[in-house]
C-alpha cells in the first residue's frame, strides 16, 4: 500500500496531507457516488420521472449500504469502471420495486465524474482556507521582519539590497492572485455531470434539463449541460493547483538558497542527518521545490487528456484518474508545508549584530 | 533557419501561422523594446524624472534606429540578455545629452518582459478574433448538419445515436469557455514590468509608482507592481493556449476517426500520398492532434519555470524564451487549421441515401 | 489509502500489479534497508573495519527487528529521510557494543539508494520474464492468425492490405528491442551506492573501495564508485520502462481502433456498461494507452531530476520517490494487461465468411 | 524567422549551435532526401528492379536539382508531407523515361524517415566528438585543480570537505556513460527505413530485402526491416540527448551555486548587466540548466509519440518533427556551452590565500 509516496506509511510524513487525502479514499468516492444516486432519485421524483416511494426506498437502501470491495475490484478490472457492479450491489441493497429506478437514465460517467467534481470542489474549499492562512502567515512574517534589508540576487549573483518585504511580496503575490482564480472557479467551475448513455439524456424526454438542475441543486454543484467529453474545467483546475504549488516552490527554492548562504535566515526544526548530526537541513523548503516540479510534470498529462475522443474516451478519462488525486494531495501538502516553513522562520534578514 | 517546424520553409505550411509568427521575429521584439524605452522616457519626463528635451531626443533617436544584429548576437552570447548591448547601440543612436537618460532606472528584465507582454497581448487579441471566427464556423456547421443523426461512440464502441449538434457542442463548448477565459485575461492579465535593478525602482525615489503607471498607460498595458520573479500570469496564459489547442485536438481526433470509419463525414481537399494517389488523408485533423499534444508537453516547462529563484532567475526565465513563442504560434496555427477543417467538412452525418 | 490508482481498493484492478507493487511497500523498502545494513557490517568485518562479533550482533539484531512505523513517519516529516530514526531504532534492536557499529561510515542516501536499486533490479528481472511471455504470446498469435490479410491503415485511412503478421511484427519488434536493452542494463546498470557523508567514504580510509566491492557482492549488485548525485542510470531505466509501455500503448491503440471498426478483430471478455449492456468495451486496450501516456508524462520528471545540485539534492532526489514507484508498477500493469489482451483476441483478421 | 530561440538572430548566440543546426535546415533535409532517391535507384538497378540507365538518369537529374520551396510549402500544407510534390519536382528534373522509376516502390515515410536518420546519425557523430572534448576538458580541469579542497554540500547545506576531483567526477561520470551509450547506438541504432506504401515492399516482390540492404549500405546506415510505426529507436536517441543535457545541467547548476556563494570558484568572461555593471553573471552555467530543463520537457513528447497508431500516424509522426530538431540542437548547444564554461573556470576550490 505504498506505491505512492502520498499514501506511504512514512513518506506521507513529507508528502501527505490527511485532509486532502481523505477526499480520495475509496470510501470518499463511494460515498459521493451514493450521494449522486440518492440525489438523482430525489430529483427524478421531484419531476415525476420516478415515484416518490421509489426515491425514498433508494435513499433508505443506500443509507445502510456497504460495498463489497473485492467484487468491485474484480469488476473494475473487467469493465474499466466501477459502476456496473456498484449499481448491481446498490440495487441489491435497495431491493423491491425501487431498485429498478436506481441509476435511471444515468451512465457510469455521470456517477464517476460527479463524484470527482464533488470532491474537487471540497478540495478547492479546503485550499481556499489554506491560501487565506498563507496570506495571514506571510503578513505576519512581513510585520516581524519586513523592514530588514535583504541582499537582492539576480542571476545567482548579489545585486543590490532590497527589503525583506520586497521578497515576501514575491512569495505572497502569486498566491493572492491564485486565491482570486480559485474564487472564480468556485463560483461556477464545479458542475454536475449528467448526460446518460451518450450525453443526450434520451431516457428523460423533455425533463432532462430540469432533473439535471435539481440534481445540481441538491448536490450543491453548478448546473451545466453534460460535459463528459469536454474536460477543460478539470484541466483548468489542475493548472491552478500547479500555479499554487509553483509559487510555493519559488518560496522553497529561495529559502533553501538563503539557508545555504546562511547569514540572512534562521530556521528552527530543520531535518537531521544520519551521518552529520551538526546539520540542519531545510527539508520543508526542499519539499516545496519537489512538489512544484512534480505538479509541473503532472499537469502535462492533464493537458494530454484534453484529446478526449468521441463521446467518452476510456483512455483519456482514466489518465485523469492516475493524475488528479495526486496533484490535489500534493498541492495540499505544499500548502501545509508552506505554512510550517513560514512558522519555522525564526529570522529573515541579517542578525542584528550584522547590521 | 529551420530547426523549428514553425519557421521552416515548407513545414510551416502545416505548423506556421504568419500573423502569430510576426509577433516573434527579432524585429517585432526590438520594435517593442524601442517602444518601451521611448515610453519610459516620456513617462519620466511627465513626472519630472528627466527633462522633456531628453525624452524628445530619445524618441527622435529611436525613430530611426537600426540595430546591428551581429553585435547583438555576440553580446547576447556573453551577457545572457540582449539589453546591455542594445542599450549601448540605442544610446549611440540618440547621442547628445539625452543618451544618458535612455533606460534610466530600468534593467534588462523590464525591457524584455514588457516587450514580451506587449506581444503576448497582441497574440491574445488575435486569438480572440480566431475564437470568434471558430464559434461562427461551428454555428454554421450546426445550421447545415446539426439535425442529422450521428452514431455516438463511447470507449471506442458504437453506443446510441446522438445528433450532429450534440457532437458540435462538444467541440465548440470548451472553446467558448476559453474565449471567456481569454477576455478575463485581456482585462488585466497583461501588465507592464518595471522594477529596476532588483525590483525596487530605487533610482526613482517616490516617483516610481507614478512613472510606472504612466508607462503602462502609454503602452496600453495594465499597471502592476513589478512581477519579475512572479511568473504566474505568464504561465496562466500558456495554460489557456493549451486549453484552446487541446479543445481543437479533440475536434481533430474526432474528425480523423470519422474519416477512418468513413460513412459519417465527407472532407474536401485532403492530403495526397506519394504511394497511393487514391487516398484522401485528413491532414488538418491530424495536425490539430499533433499541436494539442505538442502544447500539452510545452506547458509542463512553463510550470517548471515558476520555480524562479530570488529576484531574477537566468535559468528559469530563459526557459520561457524557448517555450512561449512556439506555444503561441502553435496555438495560432491550430486555430487557423481548425477553421480550415470546418470549411473542409462537406458533410457531417450520414449521406442522404444512407438514411 | 487510495490517492494512487495503483494501490486503490478497486482501481488497482485496472492499474495495479501485485508482483511489482510488492517491491514498493514500506515493508519491502525496510527489508532492503536492513539487508544493506547487515551486508555492510559483514563486509566491514571481512575487511577488518569492524569486529566480526559486532557484525554478527548486527545481523542477529536485525533478523528480528520490527520498525515503529509511526515514529518513522514523524521523523521523516522532520528529517526529510527515514534513516536517522530507522538507524536509531535498529541500534536499539541490536543493543550492546555492536549497535555503535551499525551504519558505520554510511549515510542516509547510501541506504535509501541501495534499497531502491535492489528493488529496481528485482523489477527488471520480473519485467524480463514478462517480456519473454509477451514475445511468446505474440508468436502464438502470429501462428494462429499471421497469414490472414489485414487492411493496412496509414494516416487514419485504409491503404493497402498487409498481413496480420506484419501488424504483429510492429507490436512485438519494439518489445524485443527493449528486452535487449533490459538485458544490457541488468548486466551492469544496477550498482550499489556507498559513499558516506559526502561521497568520499572518509571514515574507511583506504579500505573504502574494498568494503564497497564486498557489499555489492553480498547484495548481488554491481560495484561502482558512489553515484549519489549522478542519476543517469536511474533515469535510463525509467526511459526503458516508458519505451516498454509506449510499445504496448501502440498495441492497445491499434486494438481499440480495430475494435471500433469492428470487422477485423474479435475480443472476448470486454468491459460492460451500466447504461448499454450490449456493449463490449475494449478496456484492456484503452488501459494500455492510458499507461503509455501516463509514463510518457512521468519520464519528464525523472529527466528534470538529473539537475541534482551539489553532493545531494533533497529536492531532486525526492522527486524520484514520487515518480519511480508508479512508473515501475504502471509498466508492470501494462505488461500484465498486454498479456491478457493478447489472450482476449479470439480472432485477428476478417472472419472466414468475409474472405 | 525566429519563433525558435535556436534559430533566432540574437538568441541563437545563447541557444544555437551552427554545426548541429546545419543538419536541420530545409536544404539539409532535401539533400538527404535526394540522396535517398539516388541511392534507391542505384540499389534497384543493382538488383534488376529498374534499368541501370534509369538509375543513371535519376542520379544525373538529381545532381542539379533545385527545389521550388514555395510550391513545397503549399503542397505540404495540403498533403501533410513534402514528398508528393517533391517527387513531382524531382521527376520533372529527371525527365525522360527515368523519371517514372524515381521513388519506385517507396512512400513518403521512407524518404522522410531515412533523411531524418541520416541527419540524426550525423548529429550522433558530432556529439561523440563533443563528448570526447568534454572528457578532455574535465580531465584538464582536474589536473589543474583536482587536489584542492571543496566544501561538500548535501541538501543545500555545507557538509564535510571533499576535493575538487570528487566534484569533477560527478560532472564527468554521467557524460562518460552517455558516451558509451552513444557508441552502442551508433553501432546499429541508425537504420534505413524502406517499406513502401504500408511497409510490405509489395512492389518489389522477393527482392525487397536485398534492395533494402543495398540501400542501407550505400547510405551508410544499418539495415533493418521497416520500422515506420516502431519509433523506439528514435525515442531512445532522444532520451540519450536529454541524459547528456541533464548531466551538463547538473554541472551548470553546481557552477551557478559556486558562483553565488563566491569563494570557491573564479569565472572569466561572465555576462554583463544593463543596470549593474559590477556584476558577473554566470550566463553559461544558467544556460546549461535552461537547456537541461527544456530537453526534460521535450522528451515527454517523444514518449507520447510512441503511441503511433496503425501503419502510419500522421499525428504522432509529425509530433516528432516539432520536437526532435530542437532537442538535437539544444543538446549540441549544451555541449558547446559546457566546453566554454569549463574554459571559463579560472579557479576551482578556494583561492590560495584562503587555504
Amino acid at each position: 500500500m505504498s506505491t505512492s509516496s502520498f499514501d506511504h506509511p512514512y513518506l506521507s510524513g513529507l508528502f501527505g496531507d490527511e485532509a486532502f487525502a481523505a477526499l480520495f479514499t475509496a470510501k470518499a468516492d463511494i460515498d459521493a457516488m451514493l450521494a449522486f444516486e440518492a440525489a438523482l432519485a430525489k430529483a427524478q421524483a421531484e419531476h415525476g420521472v420516478i415515484e416518490h416511494g421509489d426515491a425514498e426506498a433508494i435513499e433508505a437502501g443506500l443509507a445502510t449500504f456497504t460495498p463489497d470491495l473485492d467484487a468491485l475490484k474484480t469488476a473494475t478490472a473487467r469493465d474499466g469502471v466501477v459502476i456496473p457492479d456498484l449499481v448491481k450491489q446498490m440495487r441489491a441493497a435497495v431491493g423491491g420495486a425501487g431498485q429498478a429506478k436506481l441509476h435511471f437514465g444515468a451512465t457510469s460517467q455521470d456517477v464517476i465524474d460527479t463524484s470527482l467534481v464533488l470532491r474537487l470542489k471540497a478540495a478547492a474549499q479546503l485550499l481556499e482556507k489554506r491560501l487565506a492562512a498563507l496570506a495571514t502567515a506571510f503578513a505576519r512574517l512581513d510585520t516581524a521582519f519586513g523592514k530588514k534589508p535583504l541582499m537582492g540576487h539576480t542571476r545567482m549573483q548579489a545585486a543590490i539590497p532590497i527589503t525583506v518585504s520586497d521578497r515576501i511580496a514575491a512569495w505572497a503575490g502569486p498566491l493572492a492572485r491564485s486565491h482570486d482564480r480559485l474564487r472564480l472557479l468556485l463560483a461556477d467551475g464545479f458542475a454536475v455531470q449528467f448526460g446518460g448513455a451518450a450525453g443526450t439524456l434520451e431516457k428523460l424526454g423533455d425533463k432532462g434539463p430540469a432533473v439535471r438542475a435539481s440534481l445540481a441543486h441538491i448536490l450543491g454543484l453548478a448546473d451545466a449541460p453534460q460535459w463528459h467529453s469536454q474536460r477543460d474545467r478539470i484541466v483548468a483546475f489542475a493548472d491552478l493547483l500547479s500555479l499554487i504549488s509553483g509559487a510555493l516552490g519559488k518560496f522553497g527554492q529561495d529559502v533553501a538558497l538563503l539557508a545555504e548562504m546562511g547569514k540572512e535566515i534562521q530556521l528552527t526544526g530543520g531535518g537531521g542527518s544520519s551521518a552529520m548530526p551538526h546539520k540542519q537541513n531545510p527539508v520543508g523548503a526542499e519539499t516545496l521545490v519537489t512538489i512544484a516540479r512534480f505538479n509541473a510534470v503532472q499537469v502535462s498529462g492533464l493537458h494530454q487528456s484534453l484529446v478526449h475522443e468521441q463521446e467518452r474516451s476510456g483512455a483519456a478519462w482514466a489518465l485523469e484518474w492516475l493524475l488528479l488525486p495526486q496533484l490535489v494531495v500534493a498541492t495540499g501538502a505544499a500548502t501545509r508545508t508552506g505554512l510550517q516553513l513560514i512558522e519555522a522562520i525564526a529570522r529573515l534578514g541579517p542578525a542584528s549584530e550584522q547590521l
